[in-house]
């Protein structure tokens, strides 16, 4: 008997008749997995201090982990014990695999198979395609998942040892927290500072970003490049979107984030050149929605500021650890605004057209990112006395599960961080999922269940 | 022989055949007139000292008449000359009714007849219905504006005259600039401190409120509801939006700038109850796209501008004096939105069903409009060392014609200036008729003639 089991009067029938959308089982599960997370926190044994650690700060932690964003009002390292870190890495686990993903794995473990009705689950979580193997699919974001975090925990753990020399299980746990926390888009460090300190060190700069790249790629397009990615002409319609759109933000972030910084005397300013490149091309990585910085994000040009809050609202793609509006729905509407300005009736990309239903719920997941990030900013507006320059990007970092600061979260009136807290989980839920599992809609709607349709969103 | 006759050989025709599309006729015209006001402006008897104003703000403030914008960097009455103020009223007024409306009325009046290509081209601007008689609507136009404009003016100079004990002929100016100004949704007044002293006299506010509103209401729907208003139930898809969005943001923006400026000691703090509401009604409507003021916008909170600023980016109606991405731009994507929330297929507005292209078409306006305003304030906060509250304000400001300003403008570098210029002009003639004048185009599309679509944008 599994939590995900249809048979009528099982324990896991019981709980899924009391939900009758995929939507509120996501939205719950999401919840739960905080809710049990919060508790961990909260616990005098989770701090250094021995001392509860409050709700709030647990509550917004747990979300920030759960959610892979990273913001937090208490520094990791010096606040949490031992205890505390371990429980901050398994909500980053398991939110960044999602709460249906893992909660299908279990099922298929302890019974080896799965009802029509956890198969439908977590196929609108993973955003698989209907009638593929569930099983394969489920089997190989886990093992993909563990396989690509210890490959860049054994890499970052011998370079923590041997070029800084830390002992050999400080060095471990930190090759293995920042592996799990980069992969995962999570943002969360043991240093308070950041990575500012690695900003030089290509061997720790470049894996970590490349692992945020790989984990905010999207599962799906991440297996079609394994499998295929010698024959670019054959890439579905999300691939190549993902692909294409990825390159031209990293590639045209590199360059604004290099430039526009380039003198500035509190970030690049005092770096030499080469080390520049490599700051600015982190620096354009990490808002796809790593979180990491090895600059000072408080100390940026204001346009710096801005181009990030775009790229962060953009995100990564589909179906991944990433967040944002994601670069699929970026990309799509982009296309669908130059076929409107050339006046060609249909929108194809590559030699598909893209259906006009797809169409709609691009703007529509692209305008619901724009209102709740409006509405976000100026709540958070009215309470604060800060400027537009940082709440705006705060509000968009936690929608856009980042978690790169300007600094302003800490000082946060517990009302704005609960507002943060709610942001970060429509972020990492969904917005069109969270609205679904408030019963709204009418009809269950075809992209529960993709078809031949490229994922947005 | 007229300017837009068809016959080959004569004058219209050599002219017109240099010109393929009526994107290229509508922004050759609007930058004609800008250089003959330009011209004027730069003369010295166009300032009060007898000096020449110089190219730049002869330019900005041309600029800035044509578009009915309202920014400028000199103070409008102590440094132009009546001449000057005379050359700006009547750019204000050539903008505001539209230069292809105006060249063919001349040709009406000249000829007395239309071939078919001026025919299209006026149908283009006012975006009246194809096979409508284009005589009458263009009269109905000219005729609608001045007579609004005549009694609006005779209403302020009578209130200046016994209110402010102005003399006559002081009081008929005042009365005339400013009825023009606030009709054509123009933003520019002959107070150094735009309408403040006005703000507790109702004869004041609220003639000058209701005339930005009904001419930013847009001609086709004034038409409408002029001939229609006591049967809503027949009007059209582009009057109900119109109609329905307007009163929705004139009463939200009531409500939200009273409440946020309430205690607000340099705003509403010290003003009567009474007269705080009919202050925040005149701020709820000078963003669409009105751009006077009778409170100190610099002094307002932070979450009032970025209020402002949404209100101004949406605009006013379609085929008007008003700027922005259009009331009905914004209200079709709510409803394509919803529709796609609630999981229906269709979009109906009333009992009628959107098109498929018209939604295209609204959201191609709106991400032109997110994109521009985001580059233009990328590139402003590059130049300037404000912040993104006030540079953002006055970006949007600009593309959305409004006026309203921190104080900003004056301050900026001159290419500073020449990007504000920039905005306003691609903010009056409309992205998509930039777009197409660039000739990226491919085929004319069907909402350069439109047939049975709701206009948006
Ligand atoms: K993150
Ligand atoms: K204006």
């Amino acid at each position: 008997m599994t939590l995900l089991s249809r048979r009528p009067g099982s324990f896991g029938g019981v709980v899924l008749s009391r939900f009758q959308r995929p939507g509120q089982v996501i939205v719950g599960g999401f919840a739960a997995v905080i809710a049990i997370g919060t508790a961990l926190l909260a616990l005098p044994i989770a701090t250094t201090e021995g001392e509860p650690a409050g709700t709030l700060p647990a509550l917004l932690t747990a979300t920030s982990a759960v959610c892979v964003t990273g913001l937090i009002t208490v520094d990791t390292d010096p606040h949490w014990s031992v205890f505390g870190e371990v429980v901050i890495l398994l909500l980053i686990q398991v939110g960044g695999l999602g709460i249906m993903t893992l909660a299908t794995l279990f099922a298929l473990l302890v019974s080896g198979r799965l009802g029509l009705r956890a198969r439908l689950l977590a196929q609108a979580e993973t955003k698989t395609l209907h009638g593929a193997d569930l099983r394969r699919v489920i089997r190989r974001i886990v093992v993909f998942s563990l396989v690509s975090e210890t490959v860049l925990a054994v890499v970052l753990s011998l370079r923590f040892a041997l070029g800084y020399a830390e002992p050999p299980g400080r060095a471990i746990w930190l090759g293995v927290f920042h592996s799990v926390s980069s992969f995962n888009n999570a943002g969360f460090t043991l240093w308070t500072d950041g990575m500012v300190r690695f900003v030089a060190d290509p061997w720790v700069v470049l894996p970590v970003a490349f692992a945020v790249i790989l984990g905010g790629l999207g599962f799906p397009v991440v297996f079609e490049l394994l499998s295929n990615w010698r024959r670019p002409r054959t890439w579905s319609v999300l691939t190549r979107i993902t692909v294409g759109v990825s390159a031209a933000l990293l590639v045209g972030g590199t360059l604004l984030f290099t430039v526009v910084e380039w003198q500035n005397p509190r970030t690049l300013g005092p770096l030499p050149d080469h080390v520049k490149f490599m700051a600015g091309f982190f620096t354009a990585v990490m808002p796809r929605s790593g979180g990491l910085n090895v600059i000072d994000i408080s100390a940026m040009r204001h346009e710096s500021w801005l181009a990030t809050d775009i790229l962060m609202f953009i995100g990564g793609g589909s179906a991944g650890t990433a967040g944002g509006i994601k670069v699929t729905t970026f990309g799509l509407l982009a296309f669908v605004m130059w076929a409107e300005l050339r006046g060609e009736d249909r929108v194809n990309v590559g030699h598909r057209r893209v259906a006009g239903p797809v169409q709609r719920q691009a703007l529509t997941i692209a305008l619901l990112g724009v209102g709740i990030v409006a509405a976000g900013t100026f709540t958070l507006l009215a309470m604060v006395p800060h400027s537009l320059d940082r709440v705006l990007f705060e509000v968009v970092s936690a929608f856009a599960t980042v978690g790169l600061s300007t600094g302003i979260t800490p000082q946060l009136p517990p009302p704005g961080q609960l507002l943060i807290i709610v942001l970060m989980f429509i972020g990492r839920v969904g917005p069109l999922t969270v609205f679904s599992a408030l019963a709204l809609r009418e009809r269950t709607r075809r992209y529960e269940l993709p078809e031949e349709r490229p994922i947005v969103g």
